[in-house]
């Protein structure tokens, strides 16, 4: 596909048509590839996503403004995203990463879309990147929730677990480490009927129990 | 000390004044406190950071990057701008918070600097945040050394220790968890001559002397 399509895609029309080039080049295909955009494009995505919840949920505070902010900015979003607008087919991959499915897999796609918005900010400053990744990530600005966000996220599992009638899920004690008065606890938490399994770390059993609540819930709002 | 007086010395003046105020208010003085804006300021403050480093280090990677942002934007690096506008005169602080010394916290002097930067971006956008963001982190930004950035932290801890004709660092696990096949570590590294005696966690022996020896660096540069 050409790349002037892409451009289309992303509301953009680049000044330097280079720039968008390096963006979608994987380090497998040459040595002008896009992770020094990619880190830039980091920055400035999570810049304007901050800044657009501070704007749209004035009632919420720093806490619930951060895990909103995770909530849009992380792999599966951004992937998402990615596939949104068709992005693998622009990559430009060596022989070996397109064909073991670079073009497909998760965390090339993320990195390249954040390198694509550093390319914009590069080529059209601050507000033009905010303009592209506004418009980019507008479906999942509009699920954010700040509701969901102030719950923990253990509530929020057994929420979402009940709405689909599956059973609690299950947590355990799987190792401690360190003296009693700085232990660190490492708990699982299992649901079968998912095929979830994931694991929290924590000072106490009960925050550890509430990390692997949180990667379980991402998982489960997927599946 | 007069808030005008601070405007000077970040060299913005605000056309809110209301902003500035709400920056600098703690949350043990008042319903309208800085964490919404030290949110926002974060952000503000990583990309700036970021598109800088990007622009100033046109051969530096992705990795090394990363590095240099993290060796700029830390609590300890906000303190020192911190103190270098005598930020702390400025806060408002309930009475307990001020008989305890909250206005010298180091965490309370890094998030209402960062709550300052964000109270910009709200009143004058992004490029009046970047110029200021830019004057007060100048020094930082001159220190900033790629080379130091490529190296690994055990290296550099070294190589530190060497100039200044101290001994090497002792490393020791003191603890490890989990099963055989996904095993955590956790390192100390003691420096009896600086009296430092920092921990480091990793998926290996290694990483975790890594991260221990990363942050007797950060303690061992200032000392």
């Amino acid at each position: 596909m050409a790349r002037s399509a892409l451009g289309a895609n992303i509301g953009y029309s680049f000044a330097d048509p280079a720039l968008l080039r390096r963006a979608l080049t994987h380090r497998s295909h040459g040595a002008h590839h896009y992770e020094r955009l990619e880190f830039l494009g980091d920055g400035v995505l999570n810049c304007v996503i901050a800044s657009e919840l501070y704007r749209r949920f004035p009632d919420s505070g720093e806490g619930d403004l951060t895990l909103l902010r995770a909530s849009i900015v992380n792999q599966q979003s951004l992937v998402t995203v990615a596939q949104g607008i068709s992005l693998g087919s622009h990559l430009l991959l060596g022989e070996g990463e397109l064909k073991s499915g670079g073009a497909q897999r998760p965390s090339i796609l993320a990195d390249a879309l954040e390198a694509v918005l550093g390319a914009v900010f590069v080529d059209g400053g601050f507000e033009a990147a905010r303009g592209v990744a506004l418009h980019l990530f507008a479906a999942a600005l509009e699920r954010a929730d700040p509701r969901a966000a102030g719950k923990d996220p253990k509530t929020l599992l057994q929420e979402l677990l009940q709405a689909r009638r599956i059973p609690l899920p299950k947590y355990a004690v799987i190792a401690t480490a360190g003296d009693a008065h700085e232990q660190t606890f490492r708990v699982e938490c299992v649901i079968p009927e998912l095929n979830i399994r994931t694991q929290g770390e924590g000072a106490s059993r009960r925050s550890a129990e509430q990390a692997a609540a949180h990667r379980a819930y991402e998982l489960g709002i997927r599946t």
